[in-house]
């Protein structure tokens, strides 16, 4: 490759394996998952508290039932007659804007935003007429899984400017719109993982970390249960296309 | 879908989600993400010594260096222009029989064999010239990652028939080969999922969810600091081919 | 890379580009594209009667409905928020053992016993209690695609003797098993590439090839018609897991 | 699915598939696979010249030698000990904006501006200081790539607007920022592609499904002659990461 191929993530020789810097063998039964995700990902192993919270934030995207995009996909693949972890690859690429994308962009909102007032944010974005991400949801007005985490958050004495900035801007959405857009869960985790100082651009990464379980419980599931193939049946499908015709 | 959407991991409405029966809300800060990992697999949620043998499972698979195929293939994608979902997609399609499939394998083979006395199962093998999946090692004559392993599991008295049997079969394939075969990391962890009573077709998922943090880790980098676009550079590749011809 | 990147297919540089030491540029315009995927396929440009028989073969490949798994998988992804190559490239995923996976294994059938008399053939896959891949239909009792596609081979006088193995297993297999399993059109593709001389392992790339076209005009058909983003619906889901319970 | 699975492209049942409302095996043996996709795409059969140009394009972009990013990650995934199609699906995963993502994005300048005079044109895109895509070539201040396809288009008396509008933006390019920056083959293909009447929208399609082939051979090739596993050797790779250290 042009560029050679240089990280500071991970060293690997047939000696030892580091991982920013420290000994696998030695991070074993030492440190959690959840710590191992935010040293490898940050280069730095979390405090106590946040620690907690990326346990916590992992374990509520985990899975969420088998009618979301990526389990619908995986499930596809596995039963067309395919491995393993080709059916899972497919689930990750089913993630996308619509799906698991909101902590990427409320992240990167947040970021870009928190050294202005919360109105003047939510002045601007409205100005533009666009909808500001981490916000809002089709049923809640008050994000359940958003209070849970801030509860922990609380709890371990993990605060900041990022989170309290959060909840400021959904207080003025209510204001300069008049409708209740509540932080939701993504807006939440967002809010955290940019207080804990990452960079937007792995806002996606702890969704996939996450959810990578709850796809292979549903490939898992769907090889051990199914039999192949699953395909629409045709009364699910509509054809709108032009009638028959014969060529000239 | 011919056959309907049926599953019993997860349960999830506009009111509340399910994970094998428990409340999301409820789990989150209150089991780690490594015993989650095990509850959506299983069932069940693990015992105290399970959840730190998962835990030491996941991080000892988080990433293995920049070198393996998973992580060229995901950092590839990226760098050719695509988001972060389908990068990371690329890298789990890159996990294969050669890579990270021998958990699997080796469960099989444990899972299969168990009942059988170690020099039987040994023999059998031999007869049939296969390779016994999850033993030996390049370099290793013993793998410092399956004594860490196997340390935990003694601290934390979690023991049993199946890591007696692949302990059986690293004495058996020394006396009947003449080599030493080591347990390797693939096949203790192996032996250990067996021992907890997971399908052996479980096996690549730990190692699946375990690498989705490496990978991610990876191109988040990539992201970061590498410019677009990764391409061999034509001193790497040779053509040995056809010479230049015409078309008649 | 250890093994370094050789190939025999194409050769690129800044000055031109070859596909099996034809330039690109002599290609474009003077051969189709049908022609084309046999050289780059076979190393040599296929005869008048092969390149109408690759078309043809292309061509019954290019789709087949919105209900199949590669369709499915595809507009899932684009629906989520993905990209249209993202989109793609899941659609092919779902391509697998039982969705375009019959041409290759009935072309290794065939190429490993053509030697054989096909009574003797047949025998010895029902004597292992094999299904015979390439034969047999839904539906049909004779394949009308097979009927077009074997038309097409005596009007251009492509024959041999692999076309004729083919057509005697499938006496065989009535006369043996006492049911009509017709050649099918992977059975047939399969027999038209094995008497070209292709390897059983291309078996699956023609068919990657043209329905690649089929998915291509679902995805754009999905990005210019639909809104984001499909879900299962919860009438179309069952729950059949553990009842809702608390944590210990 | 909420939104129900509702098609233009094809009807598939039990008794026939149509594509746009001819049955398959009407076009089989008659129609050529380049006129399929155009067909399949367009909704309509091309124009005997349309038909040329098409089959001119496919060739044109069906491989470009070893180095390439969608070829790189193919054969990376295929011998990490994967299936064909996995392998081809990775290929196209590495499909990017910066590796055949400009004919998209030509196609969809040249559709957004081709009512508009070439200087406006040019003057507000530089005014912007946007690149425009299609124009411009590391090497040639002159695509041969383009001339032979411009020829082809000539000889077959296939011209018009959007075709002369490309060639003037050219001209006005040179003019105004003193640069050859000449219509290279992607922009050259977006322009044949608009002025047939296709959506920009489509502008990846027939780059996928071209490069599909090409793709195809190369895993072709990795699975007869290569052995597994490829991973980058040591001495490709820097690590310039943390110092090892201890856990505290």
């Amino acid at each position: 490759m042009e560029q050679g191929w240089k990280t500071a993530v991970s060293k690997s020789s047939e000696q030892e394996t580091l991982i920013r810097g420290y000994s696998i063998e030695e991070l074993v039964g030492k440190k959690s998952f959840a710590e191992t995700v935010y040293l490898i990902l940050k280069g730095e192993l979390p405090s106590k508290a946040e620690a907690v919270l990326i346990d916590a934030m992992l374990v509520s995207c985990v899975d969420h039932g088998i009618n979301v995009p990526s389990v619908t996909a995986a499930r596809i693949v596995l039963s067309a007659g395919n491995s393993f972890n080709t059916a899972v690859g497919a689930g990750i690429l089913a993630i996308g804007e619509f799906h698991g994308g909101a902590i990427e962009q409320s992240a990167k909102f947040l970021s870009e935003n928190r050294e202005k007032s919360a109105a003047d944010a939510v002045k601007q974005m409205r100005a533009e007429k666009k909808r500001i991400p981490g916000f809002g949801h089709k049923i809640y007005t008050s994000d359940p899984r958003t209070k849970r985490m801030l509860e922990i958050a609380r709890e371990n004495k993990f605060w900041g400017k990022t989170i309290d900035f959060a909840l400021q801007v959904e207080k003025e959405l209510e204001k300069q719109s008049g409708k209740k857009l509540c932080l939701n869960v993504d807006g939440c985790i967002a809010a955290l993982i940019t207080e804990m100082g990452f960079d937007y651009r792995a806002g996606k990464a702890f969704f996939i970390i996450a959810r990578s379980a709850g796809i292979c419980a549903h490939v898992l599931e769907e090889w051990q249960r199914e039999k192949p193939f699953r395909r629409l049946d045709e009364s699910e499908t509509v054809y709108d296309g032009k009638a028959k015709r014969e060529l000239k």
